[in-house]
């Protein structure tokens, strides 16, 4: 395993030179606000048409949490002059694919076509942005494929319970605290008027960001937005997204979710961490360089001390996600060996991060290994022009702007070891945390009765 | 100490006999949904006028923590036709008091005046409901009184810290687990803008009770309220108090708050648990019997095992607030005695409340005594009219009705001690609990870097 280590940097010593170009990235805003963004990749005569809007789990009103998922759901019912599923059947017939997805921050549509069709795509976008048609009957129907879903994703899988409680405890204000596909019973109470005040209030083009990614032109496709989506008014109550910030964190908070189906007993520990902020990502950029220092690889700090050394945990990682809106988490996970208890492994990584900490050193060529991999996965992604517009959807939709995005490479490069320990030391307060044990519940316990 | 539990029992034996009799309460509707509740007590020629209203920092919108309890504040500045502070100086004038109070659930005025005082207090109320005017000075100098008075009662107190935290982590969707007087950070934005919309959403005739306590006849009470509230429409806009509800908790949550302001460290542990229904009394009243049982004396069970016995606390106790519109809280409390660690404590409280379920088992004459003091002590609040007066507000502005109040010393006479512990079956369950530990801050520990 140890031999695996030097691999991939070796493999990299040959991409010193320049064998790569970033795509070219093209914008335009529309006088209606609507942003579009172009990244050209004439590789292959295909392309990806994508909408987002700044619109996500986090921008719902209270109570009814899931509003924007069951919206994007619903945005492959009928239009004024499409029928329910026939979004998607065009797509098909024109011989591509579509999906959507929702988070915390944003909400995506997207085709995969051929870059011909990329204008039939635009069209149908900008119908179901402003005339979705629903009746009770999707409503309904469409209800109960969400609810599924959460059975799917969530009600049968402890570990997703956990961290959906996790998060319930770890943001004491902000709505990233509630789930994404939203709280059960709240989804069952969804409804028309639900949606549509949520779909009038959040989807407009001063809302939306239009990314075409592939074979195509940019002045064509700003073209081709015009004509499709410039005739849509601004929404003239889009506001800012101000969404409830958090107080000061000063109680460390434990919790243990305990259930049957537990196979693997694991930890995790999430802090509140700041996030990528427009024209200032160097802290996010020391924390996502400590992420990968600590956790990012069978190489890191934790994976070294307790998967190899001490041979305690079968897993040991980090997490952390940049791109955000708002205050984001950071997060260490540990997996422990067999007959290994979730106390001593906590005991044991917040040893090895303390003496991380304490020795405050990181080795040179460790950290010139780490950032050339950095660069290296980057340069890898730049092939999947789809993960290139993904990229491009987050951050717009995060605060984030196209300056930002192109920035974030040579910031990663330029973190040194000073700002690495710095962010560090800032993030790692317990009181800022929530510590989460996923045990098995033992069926003879006690606490059955409860 | 253990001779004196059995004076109380003594004295109530006199209290059998029918020596008080229920104040007379009348009610009348406005047509623009003002209710009315008039409580005639004419032993002295005083009254108690007030104004409540279904709103409290639980009906407030996402970030503006704290506007229901500011709102308050600024309904002592001008109307129209009364100049800022002139309301209370008025008051004064007249030889009365008045102060106002927010909770979760409710937003209340009052004033304690000779009782041919009523009417003008009456038209200073009406006036207020809909008539506020405030400058931007008023908005700037409250804001600052609110944010000291937070000073004061939460960031000056540890304790008030903790619970605040606390609340938070407890509560994964309700708004009851954001602060009454608000997080600081959104206090101070505050501005006009959020109080006028609070203030116009919230203070209607349909929104708001009118309770007049006192020497006073009802019909005379009532014309008064027609001339004074009976012009001011209903606000069609105010609807049902849907406020999110929660989601299944099923992650026992612990904390740890530690300061080195902490004189006594001691522990809370808070479950979610049922709050009175209309119509639906029983498990409050339930859950109101086992609180008084675990921890509502020093004759209590915890107080005797762990004060008495073990002397391991200096108090133990229990808390359950029964009149809520949501689901409410249900906490045990240890202050250990020096020397006696909380994880100690906490496992013998944990221990005795074990024991009590295992036993099953209250003495029937425990359970008798306790039933008269109950009654006695609402015998004594009779007397006090303002409290009467508060009894019936709060709970017509937590969902109650006239006639739940009414019902409910009798509900409480009729529990069994099968209820008692179905009651305590259900609301003692870690997984819907945080513990929270008070600690002092140990200055030279590593934490302090943090």
């Amino acid at each position: 395993m140890p031999v695996m280590r030097w691999l991939v940097p070796i493999l990299l010593l040959s991409l010193a030179g320049p064998l790569w170009a970033e795509q070219t990235v093209s914008t335009k805003v529309l006088d209606n606000g609507l942003e579009i963004v172009v990244i050209e990749d004439h590789r292959a005569p295909v392309a990806v048409n994508m909408v987002w809007y700044r619109a996500g789990s986090a921008d719902e009103p209270p109570g009814v949490s899931g509003i924007a998922h069951f919206t994007e759901h619903l945005l492959f019912k009928g239009t004024e002059s499409l029928e329910a599923g026939e979004f998607s059947r065009t797509v098909a017939r024109n011989g591509g694919s579509d999906n959507a997805f929702t988070s915390f921050d944003y909400t995506g549509y997207f085709q995969r076509v051929a870059a011909d069709r990329v204008e039939l795509m635009m069209q149908m976008e900008a119908d179901r942005m402003v005339n979705l048609r629903l009746t009770e009957g999707d409503i309904l129907t469409e209800r109960g494929v969400i609810i599924e879903e959460r059975n799917q994703r969530t009600e049968n899988d402890p570990a997703a319970l956990m961290r959906e409680q996790m998060r319930a405890a770890l943001f004491l204000n902000h709505s990233y605290g509630l789930p994404i596909i939203g709280w059960r019973h709240e989804m069952e109470q969804l409804d028309m008027n639900d949606v549509m005040s949520f779909y009038r209030t959040n989807y407009a083009p001063n809302n939306a960001i239009v990314i075409v990614a592939g074979d195509v032109n940019p002045d064509t496709v700003f073209d081709m937005a015009e004509r499709h989506f410039g005739t849509i008014p601004a929404n003239p109550d889009i506001g800012s997204r101000d969404r409830p910030q958090e107080p000061p964190h000063n109680a460390a908070r434990r919790m243990e979710y305990s259930d049957v189906r537990v196979a693997q007993p694991y930890l995790i520990r999430s802090y509140l961490a700041p996030e990528r902020d427009s024209g200032d990502q160097r802290e996010a950029a020391a924390l996502f360089l400590l992420s990968e220092i600590l956790g990012g690889s069978q190489t890191s700090v934790l994976s070294e001390a307790l998967q190899f050394e001490s041979q305690t945990a079968v897993y040991a990682g980090t997490g952390y996600s940049a791109t955000s809106l708002d205050d984001t988490t950071f997060s260490l996970i540990a997996v422990p060996s067999r007959d290994v208890t979730l106390e001593d492994i906590e005991d044991q990584m917040d040893k090895v991060v303390q003496d991380f900490m304490d020795a405050g050193d990181i080795d040179d060529d460790q950290l010139t290994r780490l950032k050339r991999q950095i660069r290296a996965s980057q340069i890898y992604a730049q092939d999947n022009v789809q993960s290139v517009a993904n990229r491009y959807g987050r951050a717009l939709t995060s605060g984030l702007t196209v300056k930002d995005v192109q920035a974030w490479p040579d910031i990663l490069q330029s973190i040194t070891e000073e700002e690495i320990f710095a962010a560090a030391e800032r993030v790692f307060n317990k009181d800022r945390s929530v510590t989460a044990y996923l045990t098995r519940h033992n069926a003879t316990s006690e606490e059955v009765s409860q």
